[in-house]
């Protein structure tokens, strides 16, 4: 998948979204699904402030048994409907190669966590898949180790892959993790494949998803997944580091002037082929 | 599982070896099973230095999808045969649950890699299993992230869980990884499982296994995990950090005197009945 | 130093340029000053393309005592003549506190380097100077611990600090650091200092410093650091991380659009009383 | 100081105590000389227990101001007075070049901590002086970096440097840092220098302490470095990793069987000639 072999950059489809060409893409949701109420005032308001794509979870990788796990199918079944009615497509994130036929009915993006970037049955199931695969850092991966990880799906005859940067583990406790920015420039270096920023597990602190939304806009990346909650002091999961929907919109505000400072701009449809024709 | 509850600590039974208890364990073995030649060569070798267990892995998570990955069912058969030529039981790495079927006809204890410590479901999977699950610790794990992996087993009502230490992810590259003793002995405090090391992953290089095997021992480590090689320059997998036979019987020799300086022994079966009771 | 105390922020003077205001401040020439010819064209180089502040090392602590350690005085007044020429301020490392009586006859600011940041008796000493101190962050310093590094100089009195990002070490090796621009974040809501970003050592590869200079020009930043060198290949110093001016006047083009959009601009000096009072 | 120009390795006498023999050599003290009562039953209760070599800081690098920064000289005339008393050599810490004249009258070993491991000024002007350097890793030094500041000293003229691995910093917080003890056999392999272990500063645990202590004795550290405290809970600096005077000598009981068992020993003097002779 190296830059040299396909200079022009992977496009990949979601929908009519298209993510790796000049349009920035964004994701937007909650962290877990938790049930119809939340998940469809969410999706409203992320498609009112401008996303591109609903995320959220419904199967979640948890560090302790005893914390909420996700709502499994009927959370599927809820993020379905509330993204049908805003008209946006679907990221979730995938744990297993078993969940995939389930999974391939109702998500239009197969995320792999960071805790799964090298779970190699799973990357190459996805491999077989025809649909796109939104692949994490892992949080101690080297840059190599990540583009390798990659290559596992695409060597299965999938390229529809979306790197994503969720920051790394290192000795500092102020942020939940330390993003690394420069990797960014060095993946999109290196490979051809679109590479989106994840700054709310990367921060861990709703005062710092903005400022470094804006820098991974300035620093080249080609969209962002940000966790938002209408209420995120109840929220089930990482509620710490969602932003409400006032704060994302603010956010979808500022990014236009960084975009357009580096020639790029908030993705959008193409205008309908009649009034091209005018 | 914290020590407190059970302060004499959990004894894992594997075949008539006990993990956890006075005697020292040592689990030796090739990185990989590449053929029946090699594998019933390094089982006769660290059977006759005195290992304990034998190990070999047969579904090989590697970085890239171009190296190795193992030779899948064969390989389990061809380490069954050499372990069962010399009276040892196999500890083998299990990579997803659907492999579990397979495995269990095969193979006394499964492992999990670090890579996959946090890979949810096959945890909670082996937390149905009747067999004893060895536990690596992730690259980038912290303790408490290890022990509720650990919990994840235990949860699903499978409490023969060994854990292993195999060093973590650091800055210094003039090791392959960092091997964190102390680790050890915070897990020796907070839990009652057993915690071994692995000195070959941890370091990635001969001379150093031999210091940090006995390093674990003097440390309170309840066994070792080695990976031996009769040509580690043929290796088909990680061979530049296996030690050859000699230098495996060499670590053997040396471990009883610092084992002994800290009131532990090599493992040994008990005595016959007809024989104490004489 | 507590932001809360002085929630306008301090601004520190540099000749006549402000740091810390709405203006942001580009310091930027060669690594090491290598003799009279490199040093006026990097200082003529970098004044032409808008540089505020002109930097150039002639104490360099260097990891190996084999590697080139800068002119000392000599190299000082080499520094000083070529900035007179273009009308620029200097920062320049001092490495002990005896260095202190010469470096403040040529030197407009002090800085201290990211291996001194925990240099104690230094920081004393810099806290009873008049002039203001650039604080590099240490390689493994904590955010706390900067912060901290920086109270030993205001606790002397001299409460003119920028502060300076400059990679952490971490695990990662494509880069030589690993840039924490969420640091800079963090720093601006706890202090009131002002904070900059030297993405030259933060990367070490000139095709990333453009990135991450608009990144960090984004995150919130008061300002870059940038090692610049006529001919990077000849370089005495860190010559892999050098801009040729060329690229280094690409960056600064690219900066304005980065900066308006979070609603800042480069510095540039008070229009004249009369002009104004027009 | 690459080993293969000495292959039977550096001796560094301190007092008639060699460190990097076949003798292990024990240094332990308060970590800060606080007055004369505590240093006195300090210094009585280590010697009673074996310890070779009295340790205790006057000059402490504090991470905050406002934290004890050590009593300064009057604190060298108590320990030197507390050492006399019991016949020990000392080791305390020198923080800059300007303190060596001072120091050089009281101290036996001039002890480089972690922070000042690249403070090339203070490298450079322990290679002047005739007296034995112990130069602590970094916090963040690679191993590599950590040789070449030795070099600084040994390029200087002086040649009886002992290498100090204290522990490094890494995500794990579990411990204060985490003990490289991988690096004690590196550094073993690639100079001829003598390394000793400071499991005080790498743990900052009292339970941790005898484990990791036995474990570099059986690693092939060629000493340690240990902090003990009469009341550790009202020491002035990092009582929180201090050992009783009880827990020490569990400590040097256990020791020897260890050492023994890598054909080592707790140092002893020689025998007086003319019992030799007899």
């Amino acid at each position: 998948m190296a830059r040299a072999w396909k200079p022009e950059g992977t496009r990949v489809r979601v929908g009519q979204v298209e993510v790796g060409g000049p349009g920035f893409v964004v994701m937007a949701g909650p962290c877990a699904v938790e049930g119809m109420e939340q998940t469809e005032q969410t999706a409203a308001a992320v498609a009112a402030a401008g996303a591109h794509i609903l995320r959220g979870g419904v199967f979640k990788p948890r560090t302790s048994p005893y914390s909420f796990q996700g709502m499994g199918e009927p959370g599927l079944r809820v993020l379905a409907e509330a993204a049908r009615k805003v008209g946006l497509p679907i990221v979730s994130e995938v744990m297993e190669s078993t969940q995939l036929p389930l999974m391939e009915d109702y998500v239009d993006v197969l995320q792999v966590g960071a805790r799964n970037m090298q779970n190699f049955p799973l990357l190459r199931a996805l491999g077989k898949v025809r649909k796109p695969v939104l692949l994490k850092r892992g949080l101690a991966a080297t840059i190599q180790e990540w583009l390798l990880a990659a290559e596992y799906v695409l060597d299965g005859g999938n390229d529809q892959v979306i790197l994503c940067e969720r920051g790394i583990r290192t000795f500092e406790t102020a942020t939940r993790n330390t993003l690394d920015l420069a990797a960014v420039a060095v993946a999109k270096q290196r490979t051809h494949l679109p590479v989106i920023v994840d700054p709310s597990h990367a921060t861990g602190e709703p005062e710092l998803i903005q400022p470094m939304a804006l820098a991974a806009a300035a620093a080249g990346a080609d969209g962002l997944m940000i966790e938002v909650h209408p209420r995120p002091e109840q929220a089930l999961c990482d509620g710490q580091q969602a932003l409400t929907p006032e704060r994302f919109q603010q956010l979808m505000r500022r990014l236009p002037g960084v975009l357009s400072a580096v020639d790029r701009h908030l993705w959008m449809p193409d205008l309908p082929a009649h009034v091209v024709g005018a």
